[in-house]
C-alpha cells in the first residue's frame, strides 16, 4: 500500500502546570494509507516542535521532514517500516529532534503493517512464534508533597490492587537528605513490605555521583528495587563512576535517549542495571527493539518509560512482550482525563493484575476519536504567509 | 541590565535544494536588553524547528520553551551566560532540539555582554590578559560533479591564495573507489603540492569502518590533513575501530555534537584526532569552549565546523582564539548571497591570509539589517487561533 496522508497532532489539557506529568499534552500522528487503513502513534515529547519536524521547509539534503520523507512511500511490511525509519532520520539528519518527532510516526508505522497483515506488532518483531508473556504493571506517579502525602498515595495504589509502584520527583532531593528518607520510608508503609518499591530521583543530583551513592545506601533499608535517574541523562561518566562504587540499590536510567546510540552509551559506557526506553523518544518501536536486544546480549534489564496515554503503553509492550526475563511495565496511574480517554481500550491489567500485550492486529488499540477532538490543539503554521502546516481534520 | 526581547528569525534564499550547503538558509536569535543594547547569534540548524523551541507552550517543568527562560532575566557579565545556559537547557530538558536552537541564543547573550563590558567575546572566555592568535582559514567547499571540476575548483580556491582547502561531500563515496581516489587527486592537483588539503567524506561509509580505512590509504599518497565524517557522527563504536587500526590519514570528526556529552563521547571513545565542533549546534559558544578545554586537556586538536555566516564564523573564532596550537578555521568560501551580505563586516582574510577575531566587543561584527530584511521569511504560529509566534520585526 502507499503513504497517503501524515498528520501531526497536538492535543492537550486546558490547564498544564509544571509539575513532572507528562499525561497533560501529547504528540499523536496518524498516518493513513490508499487502503483505506490507518495507523497511530504518539510522541513524549514537545508537541509543537515535533510537529515543526513534520513541517519545515527543507534547509539542505540533512534537513528534510518528515512528512516529506513519507509521503507516496510503500509500505507493505515491516522491512518498509525499517527502510522507511532509515530514510527519515538520515534525511532528517541535521533536525536534533528529529528522534522525538519521528517516534510518532514509527509508532504509526508498525500499527499499520499490523493492521495490513493482521499480526499483532509483537510478532511482526519477533516472528511468527514469538510467544507474549504477561507484564507486572508498577503504578507510576510522582511523590506526594511531604512523606505523610507520599505514604497516604501509596496506600491508595496498595488499595487498587498494585504490587509494584514506582515514586519520583516533586521533592525528592530538594528538601534534604532526612526528608529523602522519609519519603522513601512512608512509600515502602504505604505499600507494604511485600510490593516492589521503586524510586526515581528525577535527575535531581545533576552529575554529583557522591550524594546519589549515598542516597542508595540510605535508602537500601527499605528495600527499592531501583534508584532512578539519581544523575542527568547525559552524565554517562558519572553514572560508570556511581555503579563502578557499587552502590547499595541497582541503578535504572535511559529514558532520556533520544537516539540509539545514546541509550547504547548509556548500557555500555554507564553500566546501569536498568536501561530504560521510551518508544516516544528514542524514535519509536524500532530503535527501542534495537536496545532491547542489545540489553539482553548484556544481560540488563530492559524496561518500558512511560508518561503518555495507552498509546505508548501499547507501542512499548509490544516491544518487549516476547522476553519472559523482562517483567515490568511501566504502567502510569492517574494520568490526565485526556491520557485515560483518548485510547478507547486501553491495556488495563487481567484478573492476574498483570498487562498482557493486545492481540489484535497492530499495536491493538482503537482510538477514541471524541476525545481527541475534545482535547485537540490546532496547530497552523505560515510562512512568508503561506501554510506550511494546517490543523488536520480529526 | 534586563533581557527584554528574544526573536527568532528566519531568513532563506528564494530558492533551496538538496546540496549539502548550510548557507541558503539560517536561524537567527536576536535579544535586546532594557539598556538599548543587542546581540544577535545563529544556529545551523532547521530554523522552523528551532523557532518552535523558543515558542512552544510549556508541556511540565521540563519542556518550558527558550523565550520563557530568557525574558526579564538579568545579563551583566559572563556569570549570567553560564547560568542562563544551565536555565533554559534544564527547563528544556524534554525538548531534543533544545540544544540546536539555543545555541543562537548563547552566541546572542555572549555578543550582548561583550558589548556592555566592551570587550571582545574571547578575553571574556579566557581572560583580560588572553592573547588572539591569528588562525589560517580553510576555504571550505563541496567537490565538483567531477574529478575534472573538483581540480578546476581547487585552481579557483588556489588562485584567490587559500593555502589550505576543504573538499566535501558531493559524489565522494557514491560512484566508485577509483572515483573517489581521483576527486582527492585531483583536488590535490589543483591545489598545488603545498596547500594543506583536507576532506570531508559527509558520513557517507555509515558504519563500515573498515571502508573508511581502506580510503584511508587510498587518499593518503595525497597528503590529505585528515579524512572528516567517514562514518555517521553516533556510529562512535565504529570511529573506535577505525582509529584504533591506526589508519594511514588522521581522523576528523563532531561538526555533529548537539550536546557537549556528545562531543566528549566522540574524543574520548570515538578517539578521534581532531574534534569538530560546530558552535551553532552544541548550543552555543559556551558548550564549544568547555569542549576546547577538554580537546587541550587530552591533545587533541579544536577546529570549528561553521557552513553558515560570518555570525557563525566570529562566534567559531572567538572559542579558539587565544590556543596557538588551534591554527585552522573553517571558513566558508562562497556560500549564498544571503549568507555573504548579512555582516556588514565580515571577518575577511588579512594581507598574510589569515583570519583573526575581532577585537570590537561582543562578536565584534554588525548586522546588515537590509539583507536580513531582503531574505527574511515571517514566520507566525498560532495554535487554537491564539498566535504563540508573530514575525519580528527587523
Amino acid at each position: 500500500m502507499k503513504i497517503t496522508a501524515v498528520d501531526p497532532i497536538y492535543v492537550k489539557m486546558p490547564e498544564v502546570n509544571t509539575a513532572a506529568d507528562g499525561t497533560q499534552d501529547s504528540f499523536l500522528c496518524r498516518v493513513r494509507t490508499d487502503e483505506g487503513l490507518e495507523g497511530w502513534g504518539e510522541s513524549d515529547a514537545s508537541p509543537l516542535v515535533c510537529a515543526a519536524a513534520y513541517c519545515c521547509p527543507m534547509s539542505h539534503g540533512n534537513i528534510i521532514n518528515i512528512r516529506e520523507s513519507l509521503l507516496g512511500e510503500t509500505l507493505d511490511g515491516p522491512e518498509d517500516v525499517y527502510r522507511l525509519h532509515a530514510k527519515a532520520t538520515r534525511l532528517g539528519m541535521d533536525i536534533q529532534q528529529i528522534h522525538h518527532a519521528y517516534s510518532a510516526a514509527d509508532i504509526a508505522l508498525w500499527d499499520l503493517v499490523g493492521k495490513k497483515l493482521k499480526q499483532p506488532v509483537y510478532t511482526l518483531l519477533d516472528g511468527a512464534s514469538a510467544k507474549s508473556f504477561p507484564k507486572r504493571p508498577y503504578a507510576s506517579v510522582l511523590f506526594g508533597d511531604t512523606p505523610e502525602l507520599t505514604r497516604k498515595l501509596a496506600e491508595k495504589l496498595r488499595g487498587e490492587g498494585f504490587t509494584a509502584a514506582k515514586f519520583g520527583w516533586g521533592p525528592m532531593g530538594k528538601v534534604s537528605r532526612e526528608n529523602d528518607i522519609a519519603l522513601v520510608r512512608e512509600a515502602r508503609a504505604g505499600l507494604g513490605p511485600e510490593a516492589a518499591l521503586l524510586i526515581d530521583a528525577g535527575v535531581v543530583w545533576g552529575h554529583d555521583w557522591e550524594t546519589a551513592h549515598q542516597r542508595a545506601a540510605d535508602f537500601a533499608p527499605f528495600k527499592p528495587g531501583w534508584l532512578e535517574e539519581p544523575l542527568l541523562g547525559d552524565a554517562i561518566g558519572d553514572y560508570r563512576k556511581l555503579v563502578t562504587r557499587k552502590p547499595a540499590v541497582p541503578i535504572a536510567a535511559g529514558e532520556g535517549s533520544g537516539r540509539y546510540h545514546d541509550a547504547e552509551d548509556m548500557l555500555l559506557n554507564g553500566g546501569v542495571n536498568f536501561i530504560q526506553i521510551d518508544v516516544g523518544r528514542i524514535g519509536g518501536i524500532t530503535p527501542a527493539h534495537r536496545v532491547r536486544k542489545l540489553a539482553e546480549a548484556h544481560n540488563v534489564t530492559y524496561v518500558n518509560h512511560t508518561f503518555k496515554s495507552h498509546v505508548s503503553i501499547a507501542a512499548s509492550i509490544h516491544v518487549f512482550a516476547s522476553v519472559e526475563s523482562f517483567k515490568l511495565l511501566e504502567y502510569v496511574q492517574g494520568g490526565s482525563p485526556m491520557s485515560q480517554t483518548i485510547v478507547a481500550d486501553p491495556l488495563l491489567r487481567g484478573p492476574d493484575g498483570l498487562v498482557r500485550a493486545p492481540e489484535k492486529p497492530g499495536l491493538g488499540i482503537t482510538m477514541n476519536l471524541d476525545a481527541v477532538r475534545k482535547y485537540l490543539a490546532p496547530v497552523r503554521i505560515d510562512i512568508g504567509g503561506q501554510s506550511v502546516l494546517v490543523p488536520a481534520s480529526v
